[in-house]
């Protein structure tokens, strides 16, 4: 019933949300949900819930090649200037097919 | 110290919460957690925020098998009309007991 | 390319993501994130969204040894008076020497 997949997991900057959408989705995701999200990490505080400088969570679930390109294409383009958190596991869903 | 359980994770419009939450505890749950959301998915953009047109995300902790009848009751009552997502994973708890 | 680490997640009263923040910092994380979280359990209804009888889900990626010291004080702090929940489960992160 269910088809194993990555979920992969964006913590960042509010104001990346729509360009992040865009590219996980140019990457081959079909999806992805957002909330909106604040912490606490190596770059100190990270605040939400005040408009750009807020934090969102992305979660995006696919297959693990396209969890992989992903990854890369993020690491190769905002690690060196943002605050990006990045991690992934495996998950079982129920229409695989949509995923 | 820790037990195993499945995590269930339910993303769909905000409007189920109400009766989804029902469900869920109806087919043995102990508890769930939710979160607003918004996203996109095949369905288009999946708006948050202002009223009931945004989504939420529910997370369940339940033993397998009670994942499983859950999954199952979701499908058949909801897949055909609704974008719902549903993916579940593997948790060590703390109290697994209440769960 | 990846690390794998503990990702902890605590649902918890709003009222303690300052100290909990501060303890898991003092523990050996060095990050979390919180979103904002409602939801039902063994003491009923958890309302958020209303000041400080709302909760949050707080997520901690950490080495195993870490997330172990961490579960094992909130246990002893916080399991008997508060409705503090608390799972575990590998993840794989990008950049693991943050975490």
């Amino acid at each position: 019933m269910t088809t194993r997949r990555k979920l992969l997991t964006i913590v960042c900057e509010s104001d990346l949300e729509k360009k992040l959408g865009d590219e996980v989705m140019a990457f081959g995701a079909h999806g992805y949900t957002v909330t909106e999200a604040r912490g606490r990490g190596a770059g100190g505080e990270r605040d939400a819930a005040w408009g750009p400088s807020g934090n969102i969570r992305m979660e995006v679930i696919c297959e693990a090649a396209v969890a992989d390109s992903i990854a890369a294409h993020l690491r190769k383009t905002y690690f060196e200037h943002y605050a990006l958190v990045l991690y992934m596991s495996d998950v079982d869903v129920l229409r695989g097919e949509k995923f």
